[in-house]
Order: C-alpha cells, then sequence, then structure tokens
C-alpha cells in the first residue's frame, strides 16, 4: 500500500487580504490544489497564473473541497460569506481575528450546519508565512479530529500549535500573547522618549533595551510557577517593597526628561495597592489577582 | 618588565546590602584586597573571615584605598556617607540607584571636592552578581580616564558597558531599560490575568509568552531605525491603522475574562491619538513623540 507520491489535500480558501494571499501562495508553492474565493475578485484573479482555482461564489469554493480555510475581516464577515453555502460535511477552519467568544460561538453556529470546527489564532505578520525561521505560527483549538486530519496541511504555510478542544482558547492565547507584546512595545516607547532629547543614538539604545528584554523575558515562568502554588513569594529576588520603593526614580526621572509617565504609572500604582494590602514580600505576581474581577 | 603575579587593585566598598555584599564577595574571591564599611556594623564583620578589612569609619575606609565603590540606598546617603571623609584625588565610583539628575549633581559635587566620578546603574540583582552567564551588567558613565583606569577591576563582579562622559547617563539607560522592562511584565501580567480563570495551566502559557516576547523584542530595532530617519512607516509590516482596527478585540476579551484593562489601554488610546493626527500608514514609532512633551 505503500505510494511513491503522495496526494497533496485539496484546500479551499475564503479570504484574499495580505494574510489570505500569503497562505494562498505557500499552498501553492507546496503542490496543494487550492481553490480560492474572495469578495473582490481582482485578488483571487491574481493567484490563477500560481495554479488557483477561482470559485465564481463562495457557495463553489466550499463545495469543491472537504477541507475550507476562512481568512476574513471580521467575525460578522465570516457570517456573511458562509451563509449561503452548505457546510454538511465540511472541515471548518477559521483563521479570522476574533474574541473567544465569538469563536465559541461560530464553532457551534458551525456545528449546527453539520460542520467540524477548528479556530485559529495567527501569530505573525504576512510576511513570515512560509518562512519558518520567522518564529510565526498559528494557536488552533477546536476539534481535535479536524486538527489531526490537516496538521500535515495546515503546517505548511506556518507552525501550528494546538491549545485544546475549547474553540475559544485559540482567540484566548493570541490575544495574551499579543497584549504581553503591546504591554513590552509600551515599555520600549516609554524607553525611547526618555533618551528622545539627549544625544543617544536611538539605534545604539535598541541592541542594548532587545537583549535586556530578551534577557528579563523569562521571568514569566517564575510568575507561573507562583500562580500555581499560590506562593508569591516563592524564589522571589527583588520584592515588592523594594521595588516599590523604586518607583520614584522611575518618575523622577520621566519627568525630568519630559516624558508623560502614564504607560508606566498604571502598572506602578497596582504595584503600590498590592504593597498596601501588606504583601511586601512577594514579587510582581499579585498585581495580577488585582487585574481580574 | 613581565611579571608573573600581577597586584590585584585594592578597592574600598562602602555599603553592605545585598548587593555591596555580592560585589565584596566577588572582590575578594579574585583576589583584589578589600576595605569595607556599613553603617551597621555586623554585615561588614560578616566578611573579616573571607579576608575583608574593616574600617571604623567611612573617613577611614576612603583613605585606605585611592578607588572608591559606594553601593547605598539612595542619593541622601552618598552625600550623608562621604560628608566627613576626604575624596581628594580618589576615583569614587557611585553604584547607588538614582536619577540621571542626581548622578549630574553628584559628579559635580565629587569634582568640587577633588575626587574623578564614574556613576553606575546596575542591570542585575544581586545573585548575578558573580555569574556571567546570568546576562546582567553595569552601565557606567561619567570619568572615561576613571573607567579605563578600573575597568579591569570593576568587571570583576559583573559585566560594564560604558555610555558616556556625561555623568547622568548610565542612570538614564538604567532606567530606560527597567522601564522597558516593567512596561512587558505589564503585558505578561494582563496575559496572565485573561487566563485567570480557564483551565489553562499558566505554566503552559509561560514558554509560549516567553518565547513570543523573545521573538517580538528585536522590533525595537526598526524603531531606532524608524527615529533616526524620521520615517515612520519605514519598513511597516502592520500598519496603524490595522492595529487600531485590533484593539476592540483586545478589550472585548479583557472583558470576557473579567480583566480590567487598565495596564494596555493607556497604550492602545495613544495609538488612537496618533491615527487620529493621519498617521495611519506607520507603525507605532508615532506614540513615542506624543509622550514627549
Amino acid at each position: 500500500m505503500a505510494h511513491n507520491t503522495v496526494e497533496k489535500t485539496s484546500v479551499t480558501l475564503l479570504g484574499l487580504g495580505a494574510m489570505g494571499t500569503a497562505l494562498a501562495r505557500a499552498w501553492l508553492s507546496a503542490g496543494h490544489p487550492l481553490t480560492v474565493w474572495n469578495r473582490t475578485p481582482a485578488r483571487a484573479a491574481a493567484l490563477t497564473a500560481e495554479g488557483a482555482r477561482v470559485a465564481d461564489s463562495a457557495a463553489e469554493a466550499v463545495a469543491a473541497n472537504p477541507l475550507i480555510v476562512v481568512c476574513l475581516l471580521d467575525d460578522a464577515s465570516v457570517e456573511e460569506v458562509l451563509a449561503g453555502t452548505d457546510l454538511t460535511g465540511r472541515d471548518l477552519v477559521n483563521l479570522t481575528t476574533g474574541t473567544p467568544a465569538q469563536a465559541r460561538a461560530r464553532a457551534e453556529w458551525a456545528r449546527e450546519r453539520g460542520a467540524r470546527y477548528l479556530d485559529g489564532g495567527i501569530m505573525a505578520v504576512p510576511p513570515m508565512i512560509g518562512v519558518p525561521e520567522a518564529g510565526g505560527y498559528v494557536f488552533y483549538s477546536g476539534s481535535p479530529e479536524l486538527f489531526e486530519r490537516h496538521q500535515e496541511t495546515l503546517v505548511v504555510p506556518i507552525g501550528t500549535t494546538y491549545v485544546g478542544e475549547d474553540a475559544g482558547f485559540a482567540a484566548l492565547h493570541d490575544v495574551a500573547l499579543l497584549s504581553a507584546m503591546y504591554g513590552m512595545f509600551a515599555g520600549a516607547a516609554h524607553a525611547f522618549a526618555l533618551i528622545r532629547k539627549e544625544d543617544i543614538d536611538p539605534a545604539a539604545l535598541a541592541p542594548l533595551l532587545a537583549d535586556w528584554l530578551v534577557t528579563m523575558a523569562p521571568a514569566v515562568h517564575q510568575t507561573a510557577d507562583q500562580l500555581r502554588s499560590g506562593d508569591y513569594t516563592k524564589g522571589v529576588l527583588s520584592n515588592l517593597a523594594m521595588q516599590v520603593a523604586g518607583t520614584p526614580t522611575f518618575l523622577s526621572t520621566a519627568e525630568q526628561q519630559g516624558v508623560n509617565p502614564e504607560l508606566l504609572s498604571p502598572y506602578f500604582e497596582l504595584m503600590r495597592r498590592r504593597l498596601a494590602e501588606g504583601s511586601g514580600e512577594e514579587g510582581l505576581t499579585g498585581v495580577i489577582d488585582l487585574l481580574v474581577h
């Protein structure tokens, strides 16, 4: 029963924005038969030269293959585009960005229409598609059967990380990691603002900043360990009392440099509140509990 | 004139908190003659067994060696401790945490007393002292002669990075990097808060979070490049208009997960303000200009 040539899984892809187009190209160059549809036909036509089959309607595209990948603007577009299609027996993979609640509702909606459902959260920008060394990947959650059956096809454009049967978990992981990234960017913005009026080359600060952030990022392992154990003093090297005592230096420096501290002060304020609860021997993990209500 | 044995530079160290004690141990184990003084004598006495000479007063400690390192609670303590000492001809290295303005004033103060001055900002916690693989180091700024003369001694406990003759630059670099780190920690706190009520192990999220932050940290190089060129659209992959369009997903997810968005929303608000100025084709660099007044 061994084959010398393996038939590549056919894929239907709805949505050819920058991300959809990058995905299409990756599947096409790997030899996967691909049927595409896009609201604006011009973007689909551009892919025919590369071997894509262009469907005249979303319904025709969905009818073409068992594996349907959608990558649209938002959740409302998914409902609208798939409204007139027959999803019975289809494996629906939704890479459209949304909230966990939208993903869960869309999974239920798909189930009602006889489809298996897998939700995806893309941790990448389009130029990272098809470039494994760029470090991007897609979080997947929902039907484990669907993921197992199609993992080999899904991994063609970009790495896959399955995070559970709850269809909302991919979006939740996606949002969690991107939120953390915005926090890091906010911190970096404050750092660059501090040197803005000084005779310091931002390009000389950047490698120091990148290295320091890379050095300190693994601190999240200790945070996780403390959250699991419930002991927020575990392994603490610089306790909350000491760190809060250091915050005036940060705020005074911002003031001296003419920098609005608005990106730092909310975190410092939460540190102060946690300290006021008598948690001076902890590290910073207690701040997390102040965020959740 | 070659020597088989090289005389190690003698060091005077004032201040034996956790950091000072770690520095003292590193110099002692590397064979540097060390004179120490601490306000509370017990901490100094503990080091005698390891070979430290304990001075009875700060004045005696300062008189003992040309190289004086101070590592005290704050800038006011430096003034207080050094008040009755003769700094004439001394090389004063101040590792006490402070603002750039405090460092500049302290440099002038030292100059008036006939001392050369080098300011240091320690990018480490005490357990990283003497552990090169931990990635810590000290920013130095101020007298280049002092730094050159003593770099070999200063590098014994922990790496050195000289950032300029302006005595305030070490503190400024220190505060900039630590501010960015707090931003990253704030982002990570939000991420952990998002999964707090879900059946997701924080220890499973942590490696994903650490890897993603490490992957995205080098984005600061693009920021620096844009700040230098003044062209904030240069190399942008995901523009401000698209990113602002994505923020409701982040805020809705926070709301769904019962998480206060206070650590993210100030950055999103600045993104929106920058977009409103007609900068939709830029990336995120324009936010920095909104912070500086």
